[in-house]
């Protein structure tokens, strides 16, 4: 029941010799999801023992190149170990053409189809999803059509307690009922009253969801706190420490800052940032601006692993 | 005086952890001829302390993507660097299109030029020349139009021995001359008889000209052996071990062997070999396979870096 987060490169636009740029794999149990595909991506999934095959989603947040240059060993790779299963793509619609061209000039003896899914929308909305798991993409506030991702497992179907199921000598219909959030509702046949099981006295969720938020290249704008509310764990870019909010705001970037203020307005459980900027060989003292504002924050670096464990009730 | 070449990439069509696509840089009195750019050269290169605005010629083999798809992260890091010199890229006519795409989704902002030279010849021609050095380039025998290169110093003008000068009292012309590589006749007024001064006897070579050839991807054929004669150190692909000669003849490769033999009747002074197969995680056998035909050989490996010096004379 993974729910474990591969940071595969930190770097903004200019990699250096200690971060490569922006890609990351989510593998939510078991199955991998991608987001962004900077140069070197396929080679920082080999080092992190990530599987190719496990690989069925990948999310571009924006058409520059540090976001999409690994997409083109990664594709040749996939297609040269012989890939047979639809690859899904959920990118701006800019995406699309650059991937044709690739594909009509490399994809030659590839046996896999790409699912392309343009992004477009205003607000959040669910672009994939299956049993357990949903995927939604939401605009960003950057110099280009940007969109941030939400990876979250669904609210899952309540547990009933065996010795409520004992105590109440339990139906099955009720059992059913009390799963599905309802309350049980019994006649008397003798009395005539009516007696009812409440439900938060008999069922319980079984497990936390769990959930991840990707914000990245983005300015701050006043609705991603509500969209991206009470995550599990949030990455924000900071690509500039506290103070160059000015540049900031020219290039459609954060500061340290900015991305704390948003993780603590939107009471995330953990924040980590990435996506510095070159100029600093160092950002370690980005973790006390952080911490300043909001303290469960940590720096991400190149191939460093997020794990959320599960957190089961009952 | 530096001749140094310097390997960012050792892997065929599939990188592993320990192998990075096709890349190189070699060093020549500090301007820098990058071969072949496989997919993370700028990070290799970073990493290798390479300056990328000393990089001036960019030679691509073929449009493999193991060999191009380090151009797109490369090229942009140089925009946003704010590069102004042209920058030459001599390649396949392929290429260009693949660069001009690239150019038009990304290349904004760029300042420089790129002069692209298209290979097309059938044997070796100077593509590039300076006062010093010469870049040639000469057709391979691949599954598509690929280019090998060298990259040699020019045959330097003579030194004339201090001493010859005292003991024949050489004049300014005849100093010139003996530079030149000619003779020196002096004709005796009084006798009519005359006297020869030999050009060995007065003239050296100040140092052995160096020169590197880059051999990959390719299966042998009979020409190559005669157009890299003599090259003071050849990189010559080397994707399989001996014995897989038909594995290495259906995807135009070379093995071991083959690329021992082709250095042994070149008469090469060193041999590197790389482009290793990705189902050899290690390679070390393939050393002794080559060293029982050609003892000066080596296994490069990414980021190796391999120094010619200078040898002077007189």
């Amino acid at each position: 029941m993974n729910f474990t987060l591969n940071v595969l490169g930190t770097a903004s636009a200019l990699p250096t010799t200690e971060r490569y740029p922006s890609a990351q794999v989510l593998n939510v149990r078991g199955r991998l999801f991608m987001i962004d595909c900077g140069e070197g991506a396929q080679v920082q999934m080999r080092k992190a023992g990530l599987s190719f095959l496990k690989l069925e989603h990948i999310c571009i947040s924006h058409i520059h190149g540090d976001h999409v240059f690994g997409l083109f060993g990664l594709l040749s790779t996939m297609g040269m170990l012989g890939r047979t299963s639809v690859l899904n793509i959920y990118a701006p619609e800019p995406v699309r053409e650059v991937l044709e061209h690739f594909l009509t000039r490399f994809g030659e003896g590839f046996l896999f189809e790409i699912n392309f899914v343009p992004l477009r929308m205003k607000e959040p909305q669910i672009v994939y999803e299956n049993r357990t798991v949903e995927l939604l993409a939401f605009p960003l506030n950057h110099r280009v059509d940007t969109y941030g991702f939400i990876i979250r497992e669904k609210i899952p179907q309540l547990n009933v307690r065996k010795d409520a199921i004992r105590q109440y000598e339990l139906t099955l219909a009720e059992i059913g009922a009390l799963k599905r959030g309802e309350d049980v509702i019994r006649e008397d046949d003798r009395s005539g009253h009516s007696h009812v099981i409440l439900n938060a006295d008999a069922a319980y969720r079984p497990y936390e969801p769990r959930s991840y938020a990707y914000c990245s290249d983005t300015a701050p704008f006043p609705e991603l706190v509500g969209w991206i509310r009470g995550v599990s764990l949030l990455y924000h870019e900071a690509t500039f420490p506290a103070g160059m909010e000015d540049m900031a705001a020219r290039t459609f970037h954060s500061t340290t800052l900015q991305a704390a203020r948003t993780a603590q307005e939107a009471g995330v459980g953990k924040l980590i940032v990435g996506h510095y900027s070159s100029r600093f060989p160092s950002v370690d003292f980005f973790l006390d601006e952080l911490r300043a504002v909001f303290p469960e924050a940590q720096l991400a670096h190149d191939m460093d692993v997020f794990e959320l464990p599960l957190l089961k009730n009952g």
